[in-house]
Order: structure tokens, then C-alpha cells, then sequence
């Protein structure tokens, strides 16, 4: 098995400041990708530091995958201690520096001048493109080892992984592949999820399964290791249609779905719109909603109303009921999505109202209460949720809440009426 | 300064099943001690890695904090190998096993056998107390360096490191402090903004500043160390006032500091209300600034109209100007404000119309193009974005835009209308 490490480089990594998200992705990757990681070094943005760790690390591994310390900066000094441990000039590229003028024209502003040296490349190096960022990344072979440098900005690196350095790394791995699926599961905490399908995992034995509890929910990962992809994906989709049929409810996607892609499809399939009134979760849902590319067609109209007063001004809630039941109840839920539903004219009105924290919980209602109101064209649902203490988790939970209560009905009516 | 590396055992780590919050929580707490981090190190469960990284770790720092392999099944392996590399036998202790017992008769269950391992310590190491879990904790000198190894366990490790490690570490930081401040700034690159202040970093020879972009902004780390901590508060105050006379328009906080608290302290502050009328951020405004505890006293409430009906009917936007300006302009974006200021009464109306993309661009309107507005007691001010292509991230600058063009004005109004 092919071997590999991966140096990290910042000193904002190095004093906590940043949690280190780089090298574990990378791992992941790495083991997908059947590389064994046997180091993973951390190191400041100090010349003798990087130095040493790349030696320390080419030695070892067949591969070694670096980020960081590649930007504009006087401390990002990566490229310049690579080049030199290698023996390589840095080459000046006209293209690179063409691009990087382009994305700093598209946003209105001149490139300033330090831009120049992300342009300065080690002669001979295979570059990575980096189409969502400035700094390209590059690939060399150094002592026998393959050496692959990416920027630290997280989402850059990502995607320079996935687009550039695992296809190539593939070249170490032939004749093997790993198929992995992810199994998205929301409403269900990670100890349940697997009470309810513990003899499904025990009886898979073909396949790895590994759970992972998210803030959006548990996920699954279904990894099969075969002679062919097709064989793999056999395997894998036998235990998925026992997932399926075990915990379908809490299961909305696969792979890379969001609840707010699954829901969005759902919307578009059926001709149906949604409008929201949001109290509690103050604009998340529909901020979630809107990261879905074309959900204008299908989003009507959002209103946050947190006071009373906007509640009845602009939801048109009955007083009568805020009276009777108070803002944080099922009937005022109700009203809120019967009232958006009437003033938007959308097959869907989808409310939120509850105590996010860590203020305004009272005797009868403690912090984390939260109701749901689901209005459609026959009447109107409600749901209750009791979280727990912390205001943005509280605000999540009951966004997903939600948008899984609208999934299930638009997908099975009967069941949550 | 006394240095230190941080080792870091386990398969998860290295594979990525866990992000590695160990290491930059051992990582802050060194610093804030005035202890350099220099190298982090992570390793599986080998006993050939953990010992190499042991060799060069006590090799290259005064102290070495490693966690993790202390549990005792078979691939706990960490106890063994450093006493072998330091050359001590592994002595057994009857009152580490007793406490052991104890813990488990708590749980009401008997203990397992292999649980034995756990009352082998390193002859003549300091015993570190493990309150809360079964594995000790213990330190040993190796190579004239001070090694501390703790469980992996995060809960377990922390309390151990606060309350065994760092009393012991103080010893090597008489006589020093360290002090650290962040800097957030918003609206500039990390490039303008170095080059921005390239100067008064090149003059500020006392203290280190790091850079750090994020998806919220560029992020300045000024680092400081003297001989008392007013000495280093001085020596930071010198420099942030510096800054701050230079970029201060771009920065909005310090420390822990979010824009959506600072512009919620500066709402409460001067008794001011808020309503937001929301178009390509799809409500990301308004849940940002209701993430805040208390932010109900401040926002009066949100609308997120996509369509042109929606601005017209909840948002009182004139026929003719979306006619003749279309949905995304600047006259749209004040009226959009004026608008939700009007129905709301709230103070200010703050208002975001633009291209999220990936469709919707036209000729002359390319995606990434965002006007905000923003509605006072006075008249209404505008702002013209050209932002990027990628969704989320045009809404998650069209938001900070957005904060920081009320923050402004609420500070200075005459520089921004």
C-alpha cells in the first residue's frame, strides 16, 4: 500500500487560533483513496520549520500533500523553501498572473502589486489550477516522492483536491476501487440512529459503515471495497435499500444532497411554492432555502416577524390567539403559516415559532420549545419540538425540522397529517 | 522562549474521522503561556511512528505534549514505547487500579481485566490525575526534555492539561507573557489590506502579525511578548491604534468580536431598530443578526422578496421604478429600503438586491453585481457590489456589506452618505 503525509503550514493552525479541517479532509481523502496517511505534520510559517518537516515527510512517504503559505504575503513562504529543497528556480508565469487580474477586475478593484509573486512557480512543476482563488497550486517530484502543494483557505484546497490532485494520485492506485456512498439523515441523534439499524450494520459484513454525527444531522458512510465499480456499487446499494426501508423517514439524500436540494426538488417536481414566517429560527430556513441556485422559481416570499405586533401586522395571526395561547404554541404556529400562505398566495406556508435562547424561556415554556406550522391547500399542521440550550444549534435544528416536516409531506401526506 | 511540540495519536486523526481539536486547544494553551508551539505532530496507532515522532518532537523542544494510545485495548501502545525510548520499566500501582474499580463500580458495572494496564506507570514519572476517565496521566524528563502524556479523550485531556499540566508548565514561563489580540476587518482582501498596512507592519518590529483570511474577512493575530502583560497590552495598543487610523473603516471588532454583535451593541447603544428587506441574500441578513442573544429588542422584523410582486406588495417598491431600473439597481435597493422602514417604523430599513448566481446575469447585469440600500431618518444611501460567482459566498459578502454599510453609518455618517 502505497504510503503518505501531509504538512499543514501556519502559525494559526500551530497556536489553536484555526482547528486544523485541512489534514483531516486530506486524510479522508487519502483513505478513500486506498494511500495510507502515516504523518501529518503541523508547522508555523517559518522557513527552517517547513524545511525540515518537508524532509522529515519525503522520507517517509510515497506522497506528500501540503497546504498553506501560498498567498501574497510576506509570511506565506512555502513555494520559495520548496523550490529551494528541491533545487528549483521559481519561473514567472504570465498566464497565472493573467488570471488572477481577471478575477480582481471581475470584482471591480485593480490587482495590488504583491499579487505578482503568486505567479512565481518552481520550474518543471505540473499546476494546479485554482479557479476560485489566486493562489495555484503546483505539483513536483522531490527525492523519489510526489509532492503536492495546495493554498490553505479550506474551500480552495477542496476543490484543488477534488479537481486536480485526487485524479492524479489515482495513478498510485489501480486496480483497486473504493466506492463510498454517504446516507443523509436528519431528526435522529447518532445513538438511536444506531440502535435502529444496529443488526443492519452487523449483517453487512461486505461493507464498512461509519456514522457521523453533524450538526445537520447523523450521516452514514457506506464504503465498499471491490474488483469493479459496478461490483461495489451492488454492495452498497443492497444495504442501502435496507436502510431505506428501516429508517426512510429520517433519510432525505445521498452523497452531497441538502435537505434544502432534496426539498427544492421536491417543490419543482410537484408545480408547488412555498412562502415562510419565521419567528425563532429568524430567517434561517429561507436563507437555506435561497443557497439552492434557481429557488426564486418556487421561494414566494420569506417574513421574519419576532415581536407580537409584526406577527399580526404582517402574518395577520389572530390577537385572539396570541392572547389565548401566547407567540411560542402550535396555534399561533398555525396561524402564522395559514397567514402566509393567504398573504403569499403559495401552495405552502411553513412557519417557525419557539424560544431559541438563552433569553425568554418561563415556567410553562422552557428555552429550546419550539412549534412548527405546516399550511396547505386542505388545512394546516403543526409540530412540537423540545431542543436544548444553545441559540444557533437551536435555530438549525429547527430549520431542518421544518424543511424534513415539509419533505414528508409533500412526499407522504397521509403519514404526518 | 522555551518551545514545544504537540504529538497527537490515532487513527482517527490521521484518517480524518475526527478533526483534530486536541492539538490547537494544546496549541492555545502553550501560547497563552508564552510557550512556542514549533511543530504538531500526528501519528496512528504504530508503534515505529509514535516513537519516531517521540525521537524528533524531544529532539527539536523543551517540552513535548502528546495524547492519546492511554486506553487499554491493543492498539493503546503509547506507555510502552516511551518508556522504552527513555529506557524505564513500567512500574504497577495498586491505588491507580483501585480508583479504576472505584469508577466502574459507580457505572454499576464490574471492571474488565484488560483495564490492569491502566496502573502501569513509567518508574519515577510524575503520576497526572485523571478525575474523569480511567486513563492516568504522566509526565517523565527524556533527552532533557519534559514530556506530558495525557489520554486522547477531548474532556479528559482538558481538564488534565488545566489542571495538572499547566500548573507544572509554569515553572519553564517565569519572568514571560505573551499576549495575543485579533484584529477583524471586513471589505478588504487579504492582499489590499497588506498592502494597506505594509508599512506599519514592517516598522512594528516589537510584536508578530499574522494575517488570516476568512469567509467573514481578513483577520489580523498581533502577538506581543515582554515582560509583564501591560508591557505587551502597550506594545499591541501602539500598533492596533496605527491600524485603526489607517484601515479603520474596514475594521469592525477585536477578539472573539462578530459584525453582527458589534452592529447590535451600536443599534442598542443609540436606542435604534432595524427591519430588512431581503432580495439576493434570501434572508442570511437577518439571520445573522438574530444569531445574536437579545437581537429581538433591535430587529423589528424581515422580508425576503425574491419576485417583483413581493417588492411591490410587501415592500411598497414603486411599479415604475422596477420598470424603468429594474429589480436589481440602486433606485430599487432604496426603495426596497425606504420601504420596510416605512411598514416597520423601525429606524433604519437596510435593503440588498443583486445577481447570487449561477443564472439570472444579463448583459449588462453580470452575476456577483449587488446594490444595498439603506434607509434613515434623513433620506436613504446606496452601495454598488461586483462580486464573485459562487452563491453562498456572494450572499455571505452581500451580508457583511451589508452589516458593515449600517455599522458605518451609525459611527460616522458623513463619511458614507
Amino acid at each position: 500500500m502505497k504510503t503518505a503525509s501531509i504538512i499543514t503550514i501556519g502559525d494559526e493552525l500551530l497556536y489553536g487560533a484555526v482547528v486544523n479541517t485541512n489534514a483531516a479532509y486530506i486524510g479522508q481523502c487519502l483513505s478513500d483513496l486506498g494511500i495510507e496517511p502515516i504523518w501529518s505534520i503541523t508547522v508555523g510559517d517559518s522557513r527552517e520549520q517547513i524545511h525540515q518537516a518537508l524532509e522529515i515527510a519525503s522520507q517517509q512517504a510515497d506522497v506528500v500533500l501540503i497546504t498553506g503559505g501560498l498567498g501574497p504575503t510576506h509570511d506565506d513562504v512555502t513555494k520559495t523553501i520548496i523550490a529551494e529543497a528541491a533545487g528549483l528556480e521559481l519561473v514567472f508565469h504570465q498566464e497565472i498572473l493573467d488570471q488572477v487580474e481577471v478575477m480582481f477586475a471581475q470584482r471591480g478593484i485593480s490587482m495590488p502589486e504583491s499579487n505578482r509573486i503568486q505567479a512565481l512557480i518552481p520550474e518543471g512543476a505540473d499546476i494546479l489550477k485554482n479557479p476560485i482563488g489566486t493562489a495555484p497550486g503546483f505539483s513536483i517530484k522531490h527525492h523519489q516522492t510526489s509532492i503536492f502543494v495546495m493554498p490553505g483557505v479550506p474551500r480552495e484546497m477542496k476543490k484543488m483536491m477534488e479537481e486536480q490532485v485526487i485524479p492524479r494520485l489515482q495513478i498510485h492506485t489501480k486496480n483497486r476501487v473504493i466506492v463510498h456512498r454517504w446516507i443523509r439523515t436528519t431528526g435522529i441523534g447518532e445513538s438511536n440512529l444506531s440502535e435502529l439499524i444496529k443488526d443492519i450494520i452487523a449483517e453487512a459484513t461486505e461493507i464498512k459503515i461509519a456514522s457521523l454525527p453533524q450538526n445537520t444531522g447523523t450521516n452514514l458512510r457506506l464504503t465498499a471495497q471491490a474488483e469493479t465499480v459496478e461490483e461495489a456499487q451492488r454492495q452498497i446499494n443492497t444495504v442501502e435499500s435496507r436502510l431505506l426501508k428501516r429508517a426512510g423517514s429520517y433519510i432525505y439524500g445521498t452523497d452531497e444532497d441538502t435537505l434544502e436540494e432534496v426539498v427544492g426538488r421536491l417543490l419543482t417536481k410537484t408545480g408547488a411554492t412555498l412562502a415562510l414566517a419565521e419567528s425563532c429560527t429568524g430567517g434561517l430556513v429561507v436563507d437555506r432555502l435561497t443557497d439552492v441556485p434557481g429557488s426564486s422559481v418556487y421561494i414566494c416570499q420569506g417574513v421574519v416577524a419576532y415581536s407580537n405586533e409584526a406577527k399580526i401586522q404582517h402574518l395577520n395571526v389572530s390577537e385572539e390567539i396570541l392572547a389565548r395561547h401566547g407567540a411560542v404554541s402550535a396555534e399561533t404556529a398555525a396561524d402564522m403559516a395559514s397567514g402566509i400562505r393567504r398573504i403569499s398566495g403559495a401552495t405552502y406556508g411553513l412557519s417557525t415559532t419557539g424560544i431559541a435562547g438563552p433569553g425568554g424561556a418561563t415556567a410553562l415554556k422552557p428555552v429550546g420549545l419550539v412549534y412548527l406550522g405546516l399550511a396547505h391547500a386542505d388545512g394546516t399542521i403543526t409540530q412540537e419540538l423540545r431542543l436544548g440550550t444553545d441559540r444557533r444549534t437551536n435555530k438549525t435544528r429547527a430549520m431542518l425540522a421544518a424543511l424534513n416536516m415539509l419533505r414528508l409531506f409533500i412526499l407522504e401526506p397521509q403519514l404526518i397529517a
